[in-house]
């Protein structure tokens, strides 16, 4: 068995289509992400095209920084993969058919797609028998297991939902019991309302005395600040960790909008769902994004009723109640019109908050007295409603972004 | 100047958040592309931790690979970043403050920001002497550009929105003078309702009859695929590049949604635009996904009025007018029910077409006649209503995307 400092992880994405930008790779993040939590130490993150040469390379290379090579993509039905050839011959490997990917194939073109089945689909269940197979419950494309100069290396398909299938289930157990690995403790928080420099300065006597086995980051998004503790070496106890994000806490009390590593609209989630109170959204400038990032949240039904994106004026007025003179006198962006769509939604959801947004996102909109990324945001309970402006100068999409964080943290605050 | 065939690119994110995942990485996908566009050869994309030997490496293996070595990241105030003094000492520099860059800082906390100036934020305007400085207009952290060894490296700061502002306005002209490149050419399809293996199938001979210069790649994304051909050599003139792409047109025209490389709700944009129709979206399961898709396009008010995301049975009925009887009867997600909201929210918004989903995301809500994973959803237009459904089978995220893009394309279908 390896040491627990030893079990370093490369990760190297195969495909054009990630190399050149065309697709975000999101599944190499997630990979890091899971192994970080089970105590790998993530050395390196490698994108290459589909390339023989290129992605021979980047085997030989990884090899020399880590002692796992996780490897996704390349892997599909089509003549543009040439990762298994590839693998198939950096492992000195004949390709055989291998029976139970071969059935799981037959099965998922007859039982779940309905699909006539081609020999080319077949052709996935095809391995080198140097490796050992991981099977793909979710997908054709097995996964492969090698071992080569005391290297792991593990080459799974590039569709997240399978990957993620064959890594929960069967890599990261598997590499469990080859390395006794320990998790890096970490401890996150969440502050709002000041930047990373100010709260540096706040935190320059705390940096100062913390143990060199504990680090601090500072990781910035969308106007708020998170900060990361975390204990890199198991020679200190959990506990110390523990006192010194406490300590870390009361640095930064009046900014803190949540003690635990959760988003903006977690938080949100969890603390109308503690006090048993609903919520709905009418939403203008931020097209549903408020709502989205709510509704992607599993059991938001719980306190979330739902809401209207009111682009157009007379859905305002239908479905919100805004007044036409109001519309006329103020303008759509305007403190008098965000706080008459927030008790609308609110009155006409039968909910117990109403949040509303209206604003000037870009590229075009801004008028003599309202500039570009201008925000009105308001809130309104039974208690009444209150409303503040921001100003924004950013794109379309990172304003649309700053909003919705903004609308939420002030909900977040008005929420007794 | 150097020749279009050696102008080869390798990107390095710098960052522990990035690394492990905490944060996903759009910067070296964004610039990948915009390289790629402009006629750079994307070699390798490469993420290393905040770690001094790490960086280091990596700085001299990429310039192996590549001629030009762009870097992003580890350039903001606080303590954890270490990519200033190593850049410095990795070139031989001493760092000095650099005017422009200082008067910058100055600007942004005084104009902008309106917060008082700490020496902290100060000292990102110190570069090494060997560097020649990027002004960053939007931010206070400079790029630098530094020359070893023939190669060219560039170090940008990690906030996307000022990586942006130097790529567009000094990287990428900046590099242009340098070298003599030649955009490679690209022609893309969006085709949808045919899976990846059964395209590939139907284009096995046109594959085979491929001048070699001309490449194809299949790009799978949410159900769709884009099937994209490249002239990778222009020896061959970009008009067999045309003809070769009507003929593939040709072979999958039954499939094809568009033929450019635009999103679907792009294509649904142009279409509504140039026909001068309007739409209205009520969504239940999609929660608003697909009015912050619709949203994100510029000048999307053109056509888009709003709409309601009735996640509650009596938002259905008050905002949309469903029937509480069809509701009791059918439940919400039902062919009958999302009828009544597509037919509700084009009726109350006044717009011509009206799109309405309904359907279980999970990980809960099944029932025993109805599955995680399934969809209505229903097209509304002054001459009918039309709905149909989808089972999906994966997890709530892909399960909402899915939903949205199905959506979108039935809609697409619909639009007369």
């Amino acid at each position: 068995m390896h040491s627990g400092a030893a079990s370093s992880v490369s990760i190297i994405t195969i495909g054009d289509e990630l190399l050149i930008g065309q697709t975000v790779d999101t599944n190499s993040a997630w990979m890091a992400m899971e192994l970080n939590k089970a105590g790998f130490n993530i050395k390196r993150r490698v994108a290459v095209g589909d390339e023989w040469k290129a992605i021979w390379a980047a085997l030989d290379e990884e090899s020399q920084h880590a002692e796992v090579i996780l490897i996704t993509g390349g892997l599909g039905p089509t003549s543009d993969d040439i990762t298994k050839p590839l693998l198939c011959s950096y492992f000195n490997g004949t390709l055989v058919r291998n029976e139970a990917a071969h059935q799981n194939v037959v099965d998922i073109f007859t039982r779940r797609l309905n699909r006539p089945l081609l020999e080319r689909n077949l052709r996935q269940a095809d391995v080198p028998d140097t490796c050992v197979v991981i099977q793909n419950k979710r997908g054709t494309a097995p996964g492969m297991w090698f071992e080569k100069n005391e290297k792991i290396f593990i080459s799974m398909p590039g569709v997240p939902f399978e990957m993620k299938g064959m890594m929960t289930k069967d890599v990261i157990p598997g590499l469990l019991k080859r390395f006794n690995v320990q998790a890096v403790e970490h401890r996150t928080l969440l502050t709002a309302g000041i930047g990373e420099s100010f709260l540096a300065e706040k935190l320059v006597e705390f940096e100062r005395t913390l143990p060199k086995e504990i680090k601090l980051a500072y990781l910035p998004n969308y106007g708020m600040v998170r900060l990361r503790l975390s204990l890199l070496q198991t020679t200190l106890p959990v506990s110390v960790l523990e006192e010194t994000f406490i300590q870390l806490q009361a640095l930064v009390s009046e900014f803190m909008v949540v003690n635990k590593d959760i988003t903006l609209q977690e938080a949100v989630a969890e603390l109308l769902i503690s006090t048993g109170k609903t919520l709905a959204v009418a939403e203008s400038c931020t097209g549903g994004y408020i709502a989205h990032l709510i509704t992607s949240i599993p059991g938001s039904s719980a306190f979330y009723l739902g809401g209207a994106v009111s682009y157009s004026n007379h859905l305002k007025q239908s479905m919100l109640h805004v007044e036409a003179s109001t519309l006329a006198e103020h303008g759509a962006v305007s403190d008098e019109t965000v706080r008459q769509m927030a008790e609308g939604v609110r009155l006409v959801a039968g909910a117990d908050y109403g949040l509303a947004t209206s604003g000037i996102m870009g590229p075009t909109g801004a008028t003599p007295t309202k500039d570009l990324g201008l925000l009105w945001v308001a809130c309104s309970s039974a208690s009444g409603t209150v409303s503040t402006s921001f100003q924004f100068r950013f794109d379309r999409k990172r304003n649309i972004e700053l909003s919705a964080a903004h609308a939420l943290h002030f909900l977040r605050k008005n929420i007794g």
